[in-house]
């Protein structure tokens, strides 16, 4: 590999004026520039990018701190926080942290260390956890998916898209309904779903039940006895709106694998419409999260504070009802 | 944010003296040290890990080029990754590379950047792409899930696979095969399943076609068109092997839409199992990939690299046949 030296020594120039070259800072007469940079192209010497971000204390990398994969939903975001950072002229770095308020500390703070510009949090932690590691960030940084006081943060609309789903299922007929919720002591933003269904199960007199899973701790076993239990304890069901198209497709599997005609027997709406949701057979009536506007609003809000404007507080993307055959 | 200087003042020695505790190099007095310890406590101090990394030369970061997530496959294994660095105390940067030369160059070259000690990537590129970008990464590289001439590579039992799942077939009564392909240009690892295929049904006189699908370019629609066609044009089809899960449940719900009884009609076999093939009803029969010995082989090599050891050229992961009730 060749070095700065063998840049400078070939455009029979300093290294200093190598340097100024790369940094854009300084004076360089034209020839010595054009030099310089023919000396680079020849030798193909790729200068250490994060020296230079040292140097210049900028960087144009994004850090995006991830969940385990543990729903394609996540991946999706993170396919579309790639492609219009892209867009923008800046790159990602993704880091996956497990949760728990140490791990995300630590991936923080490794992507502070890769001298990222700003951070994109997708997590769903609690307010408490994040408020504690917001402080200390010391970049831009920016909540999705979640809303979290103090930053901004770029959320679906979950209230509209509780309200859909329940209407939906009451106006296909449905007067016996069950909502799966995600776990609701982490006080998240996508808790609007469950309080948008019970209120619109009450305005129309529908009966309802929740369940409540924990998908932060889920494995697949313990979503199959839940699913179970909520079909065994509720035999007048006639609906489910389940808070993502994972458990949706398992309430799927199991109502076909017990019998059920779908959408005759019981009609079931997911959230999120990850590609899988498509591809199932009947295909999966859902509520679609826009992960190209989430992204987009995200990477903007970094770049926004990187430029020193000031992004809003919150912003608030919206959902669509997708109608497929499980409705 | 406290720096470098209100530590040194806090503690009363010079900023000299706390870089040299910082970098573990040169004299410091106990007494001093302990000092800056807990004046770097005591202020909240975090040293940025990538300067003190660019002076020692060294980091435990592990860079990994992923594609596009097109395939829940892809997050199960950058899950397993992050796992299994974790374990050996690396921490993971992923990077999203949508394809071609100049994307992929680009990814490794802000990954080495960002001083990762090792790089291990995922594409299934062509060799000669790959050929080009390898001779000039400067840093331990490993390929996973391809083989590379001159780089660890680790990949799975691709033709073990093939032939679990078309003797499989084959037991199960099927005389009319058909298999999905991945995009054979490409000239990669995986084609080994479709060469055994092909040898397996030779050797049995099994009726057999083969139908290339490119998953590089594949969206959902061209999938359905490609799996229209497969069942138009071989009415005496009794079985499909499919080269990943995602067409394979493509294939089932087509089957299924269309009056297909599965598996009395048709069988259907994937490749990967992501837990979606599992969640699908009926759940679906395939080849399942071993993530986590996957992940632990490249996590391994990159670091007997770092510690000066030769890993083996080509490690070959064992797969297995999961039987479930598409057969």
């Amino acid at each position: 590999m060749s070095t700065i030296k063998d840049v400078a020594k070939s455009a029979g120039v300093s290294i200093a004026t190598v340097s100024r070259v790369l940094n854009k800072k300084g004076a360089v007469s034209p020839e010595a520039e054009k030099a310089v940079n023919r000396a680079m192209r020849q030798l193909d010497y790729h200068p250490n990018r994060m020296a230079r971000a040292l140097v210049r204390g900028k960087n144009n990398t994004i850090g995006v701190v991830l969940p385990f994969f543990n729903n394609p939903f996540w991946s999706e975001i993170a396919q579309e926080i790639e492609r219009n950072a892209k867009d923008q002229g800046y790159h990602v770095l993704f880091s996956i942290s497990p949760g728990g308020e140490k791990e995300l500390e630590q991936c923080i703070s490794y992507l502070r260390a890769s001298q990222v510009c700003g951070i994109i949090q997708t997590f769903s932690a609690s307010q408490e956890v994040w408020s504690a590691i917001v402080k200390n960030v010391g970049v831009p940084f920016v909540a999705l998916i979640s809303d979290l006081k103090g930053v901004p943060s770029i959320v679906s609309d979950d209230t509209q898209g509780g309200i859909l789903a329940t209407r939906h299922l009451i106006a296909r007929g449905c007067k016996n309904l069950v909502h799966i919720s995600g776990d609701l002591h982490l006080i998240k933003h996508a808790d609007e779903r469950t309080f948008a269904f019970v209120e619109e199960c009450k305005k129309k007199n529908v009966a309802y039940r929740i369940y409540e899973s924990q998908p932060a701790k889920l494995t697949q076993e313990d979503n199959a006895e839940l699913i179970n239990r909520i079909f065994y304890e509720n035999p007048q069901m006639d609906g489910i709106f389940a808070s993502n198209d994972i458990i949706a497709t398992q309430c799927v599997s199991y109502a076909l694998s017990q019998g059920f005609r779908i959408p005759e027997d019981i009609r079931i709406v997911g959230y999120d419409d990850i590609s899988v949701s498509s591809q199932i057979y009947p295909p999966l009536t859902t509520i679609r999260q826009n992960y190209a506007m989430l992204a987009r609003a995200a990477v903007r809000a970094v770049v926004d504070i990187v430029h020193g404007k000031e992004p809003k507080p919150l912003e608030i993307i919206p959902v669509e009802l997708i109608e497929r055959k499980t409705t």
